[in-house]
């Protein structure tokens, strides 16, 4: 089931403020999903996300196809029981990952043949399979199997008839995943992508047919390819808005805090992102005034948390206390240098905390102003914020 | 300060349930010490130890001193206030580490010259240097500096001049150990250490001088440092109860499940090991019921988790209640098994805390059969049910 309620639109942009009731539960959206590829968000214990306040996660479809495999995905019932969060999953369709196997896979009107980068095994990944597996993990969104549209191929741009060609395959290809998708009888819902490159006509061609199709959700996908930033923010300002209001629209693979915001200005509902998870592990921390490298050697004795005004467990400890308001249980810069360096596990273990937990608050904040009628004062505070520096 | 209370005997052992009061708290004896040597327990949140019951933990000082540095320690007052756990903690003398170091050390009646192995300064390390870096720790129990005599050098057995030779600097270095911590005024307690490697009268002769030096505690250290198990369960059964009845004994890095129940038996208070956090992250388990692989294809597509009586995060989930009282939010052996295999953080994030869980309930258990005075009951137990298999 997939029922999308709309409570409140910004009347200074395309922002929408909504709730998106799933079968594993409700999302306040605009939301920011944590990426888990392999049925763990790296590093996180299930409890340390819900106590972030994460709503609902990703999962990848080709991954956990590889490994764990679906026989054991299968006796699980599904994602949910063998990761151990019992809130609402989205999983992407495989084609991503399969796209980027490069050398190793060949595209045809039918599916995609390919190497098991596992075992060597000669694989097939089409609609229906794709459906038949996201099936089996029973997410509570289902993408559908699409083409992913390159920016450029060893670097020739695409061109407009490239483009074309791919989204009128990724168009078929959403038809045959409907198809399969209510054969299967599954219970989810299932959402259409929206490609054709950095043409926006080819764009609107697409959204067309998936209208035809009809979708409860759909989902804005070839952008974050390798694009220069402008031409992506050119899509972000044409596409979404583009898309029924009565549905939730999903930004893929989309960005950085800064992006985040813009797209909610653009009318996006959904994000995900490896970035804050990913960036974590590599010592980047993003915070409210700015981004932060603990690998700098100005941290090495600074004893205060990585942002004073946060509230999350590396920032404030046990105590839940931010630093700001008197709380000293929070994890020092100096101590996550330390960890950094020493290659210690706790290190990307806390970071990732933080940098989740600024995803996750930077969205209900973005919900608040929404709530408040307020966002165009929280887009102008939140941008001063950041240019402030930490 | 330290204050040891010896609570109870066991008649059919050596066998000893006593509290011991030290600066940051009460430590409940027999007790097992998680390890951490950069000041973190490797992958473990200081609250996750909180929860499952770790009371002190272990620092290492010669990591420390090369890495956050001197300089950071002092900052914090400390180790407490920069790994923020505020219960105990015990920090070893260097000395071990110094001596692993080989031929990148020489050892003298003065101290160690060495190079250190992370920027290769030519560095000194002597009983006074590990008394002043202890301080700046500010530890609850500091350990003297001593020489770690070697069960055998290039395949040749230590002999018996070797290892007098050895114990007696230890002794003179306990003096001064002893000496440099007074004039240093520091608050906490210092540990002397039995050497005397495989020699039985050697470590009876140690242990009379240091008991002429007079510390508030004692240890034997030189065991689990190559020797066969036979030979160190023989050392453990001689020294441990010769060491004062009214003053905590603490047996240096053991070691298995079975060592330490055995090691109680043998009248030691204390126990550290690095194995419980370790052989976690070589997927080797241990539980009530014997040892387990988690990399063995057997556990593939295992619902259960690791142990179905065990109330750990990991095999009871966020409820705490086992699979055998019904709970079912435990991490299954098919995740771990997953996690494992992917090389995911997740991995050895829970099967460290079961380890320690493990290792810290155990001697939980040993406290409640002594207090119960059913030990020898509890032993019988314990032997049956590690034989059991899992």
């Amino acid at each position: 089931m997939l029922q999308f309620d709309l409570l409140k639109t910004d009347p200074t942009s395309h922002a929408r403020r909504g709730t998106l009731t799933l079968n594993h539960g409700v999302v306040q959206t605009p939301i920011f999903m944590p990426v888990g590829t392999y049925g763990t968000v790296k590093g996180v214990m299930p409890r340390s996300l819900e106590e972030m306040g994460a709503q609902i996660i990703l999962g990848n479809t080709f991954h956990l196809w590889m490994r764990p495999g679906l026989d054991v995905m299968k006796s699980f019932g599904g994602l949910h029981g063998f990761e151990k969060w019992d809130k609402p999953i989205l999983t992407d369709s495989g084609g991503f990952q399969v796209w980027s196997l490069g050398a190793m896979r060949k595209i045809t009107e039918e599916g995609v043949h390919f190497q098991s980068p596992v075992n060597g095994d000669k694989l097939f990944m089409s609609p229906e399979v794709s459906m038949q597996i996201q099936t089996i993990l029973n997410s509570d969104i289902v993408m559908q199997l699409d083409e992913c549209t390159p920016y450029e191929t060893n670097g020739k741009k695409t061109t407009e008839a490239e483009a074309r060609k791919s989204m009128e395959m990724s168009r078929r290809w959403a038809k045959r995943s409907k198809e399969e998708f209510e054969r299967l009888g599954n219970p989810n819902a299932l959402f259409g992508i929206v490609q054709g490159g950095m043409f926006k006509h080819l764009r609107e061609e697409s959204l067309q047919g998936l209208l035809e199709i009809d979708f409860p959700g759909y989902a804005v996908g070839g952008v974050s390819v390798g694009e220069p930033k402008d031409e992506m923010l050119d899509i972000m300002q044409h596409t979404p808005h583009l898309l029924p209001a009565n549905k939730p629209r999903y930004l893929m693979g989309v960005g950085t805090p800064e992006d985040l915001v813009q797209g909610v200005a653009d009318g996006v509902d959904m994000f995900d992102c490896v970035m804050p998870t990913r960036n974590a592990r590599n010592g980047t921390i993003f915070t409210r005034y700015g981004d932060l490298k603990i690998r700098n050697a100005r941290h090495k004795t600074d004893h205060q948390p990585i942002d004073t005004s946060c509230t999350c467990h590396a920032c404030a400890g046990k105590s839940g206390v931010s630093w700001d308001d008197g709380g000293r249980d929070g994890f020092s810069r100096a101590y996550l240098h330390h960890l950094d360096r020493c290659g210690e596990m706790l290190g990307p273990m806390l970071t990732t905390i933080h940098n989740l937990h600024y995803y996750l608050n930077l969205m209900q904040e973005v919900r608040q102003s929404l709530d408040a009628g307020s966002f165009a004062q929280f887009r102008a505070q939140f941008k001063s914020d950041r240019a402030r520096g930490i």
